[in-house]
């Protein structure tokens, strides 16, 4: 597969895009070499720090070690956690965090009295910000877009080379390398691929009254952080982010005309769920649409095609389908309403 | 406290109401045998398997048992759970459940490999469903009405005699003993309270748009019930629940006339999210209401009234607020689309 579908994607940089994934390429080494200062030094689990988006772009790394590893990882809301600390938490965990900004306050927060407690805190972040200044340690890809999925590869770098370390993941060298070589210049290719479903979605969508939203396993994650954070911050759009097996229990009678589903399916065991949710609306005949992460291919080995899910999910999703929807709804995806416009 | 006022609650018998109670107090022995029963066996973990409604019901149980105790307790869905066994599931577990009409169908499929492979399974559920006959243990007590709290009693009188018997919870007898004499009487008390706010709220929520929920700690699950089982499921009427900390991160940007939010207040270390987002409504001057645990009072010590919150909630929300709604809307809490109405 090359990129050679001559598409011209709207609204996007396509040098920029391919130059941030070397920059985000060019940290592996320090990534993994962080990893393995982790690992010597040991933890006994893992707590992935967010709020909001991040918590969301964490979501599929908890459910994917989950699989492959035996350690114990949990997402935790920085909000919460500030009020409440998890049992778990304590001077043998790891907390990996990201912040782009590096000043969300929930997160920062949070970090400075983990660091007080002796807590190590990996941050995903630059190093100028609040949060790269107070984290014991910092990865920081200086990428000019920035897109999710240039945190994903980089992330990915430093989480599955710990479990590689753990003895969960053998093959992850394999994995790494042929990251580092395809992952960008294929998400190029597919979100070239996905152009004209997305602008196709979008003109059907973007005014309905209300949308329901449902995904689930590694792809709960990026559900939550399309509707959530593409449509409800960036385009002031209605929206019911559900995960499919709740769906059938409450949020299912909502359908009706200007009310449609969307459907993001993954790969993993919960496909099945997925499913359920496509066929009950083929059944009632309602307006839906699907986004099927197994429509597009990789040049990466089938063994790793699981990890590679989410971003070729986000690389659609938050990173094209924002766009189009933009396009109709001519709402500017940078208006914010309230959000961080005053204090609150 | 007595039931002085003299407000007569619509769509509401009184004498069921009670009689259901009593029902429920008589079954404390059994519950409390059954508990000692357990605790004899030994068990390593605690899950709460729910599906939809009965998921949400027991949420509360799952932050109020870990504010208690160390025990590992995990709120699962049943759907999730047919598809992915968690980790930690095993012989040593103990998993409680519950399904009015016993026949659940994502609930009954996971006790049955559950039980196949000698997992401990209590049920809370009538002992002719489905449900009741292949579960090792039933508890039942057999109301007429089945109002949320009927159930959170009588779990109680489980649950917590568990965590009695595990040494985190001294004074249980005291609670039960004040739970069997006081509870019933005082919310059919606080329901009469609460009638002129429920109407009020009612009749200037029922025509909203679109509503945003948002709740945190013990009442997310309250929160969750109430907006996706009795205005989804049962008034069609368009939701957003989102827990107080996300609604920062997304939501928020959705307020506009027609579009208020509704705010679930509880007493514990969370109220500090719903405060803010109170402010943030006060400070915007949008449409919203606040449902406050704390303006209710019971006649159970203070010491256990963490426990009682999530009971008088469901009272307010589930048994009376949907009620009123239900008068405005002219839409009966019976009506069904889709749900149960064919296979899907």
């Amino acid at each position: 597969m090359t990129v050679s579908e001559k598409v011209e994607l709207i609204k996007f940089d396509e040098e920029k895009y391919l130059s941030d994934g070397r920059v985000v390429v060019e940290q592996r080494q320090e990534a993994e070499e962080l990893a393995s200062c982790i690992h010597e030094q040991g933890y006994s689990n893992i707590f992935l720090l967010g709020i909001g988006g991040t918590e969301f772009e964490f979501a599929h790394f908890e459910y994917l070690v989950s699989r492959i590893s035996d350690i114990d990882i949990y997402s935790i809301n920085a909000a919460d956690v500030n009020i409440m600390r998890p049992k778990k938490l304590n001077k043998d965990s790891l907390v990996i965090t990201a912040s782009s900004s590096g000043d969300t306050v929930e997160i920062v927060e949070a970090t400075k009295w983990m660091i007080e407690e002796g807590i190590r805190v990996v941050a995903f972040t630059n190093k100028k910000g609040q949060l790269g200044k107070i984290a014991q340690y910092v990865i920081d890809a200086p990428v000019e877009t920035g897109y999710c999925e240039h945190s994903y590869v980089l992330q990915s770098f430093f989480i599955y080379k710990l479990m590689n370390l753990r003895g969960n993941f053998d093959s992850y060298d394999k994995f790494a390398d042929q990251l580092e070589k395809y992952i960008f210049a294929d998400l190029l290719d597919i979100k070239k691929k996905f152009e004209s479903d997305g602008l196709k979605i979008a003109s059907e969508f973007y005014d309905a009254e209300y949308t329901i939203f449902t995904g689930s396993g590694a792809l709960w994650g990026e559900t939550l952080l399309f509707a959530m954070c593409m449509l409800e911050e960036m385009q002031w759009i209605r929206c019911r982010p559900v995960n499919a097996a709740q769906f059938f229990h409450g949020t299912l009678e909502l359908i009706q005309a200007k009310v449609p589903v969307f459907i993001v399916k993954g790969e993993d065991e919960f496909r099945k769920q997925d499913n359920r949710v496509e066929e009950f609306c083929k059944k009632i005949n309602c307006q839906y649409a699907v986004f099927d992460a197994s429509k597009y291919a990789v040049r990466i080995d089938n063994e790793f095609r699981k990890f590679v899910i989410p971003m070729i999910t986000t690389a659609c999703l938050t990173g094209r389908l924002s766009r189009h929807y933009e396009v109709y709804t001519k709402h500017n995806l940078q208006y914010r309403r309230y959000y961080r416009q005053f204090e609150y």
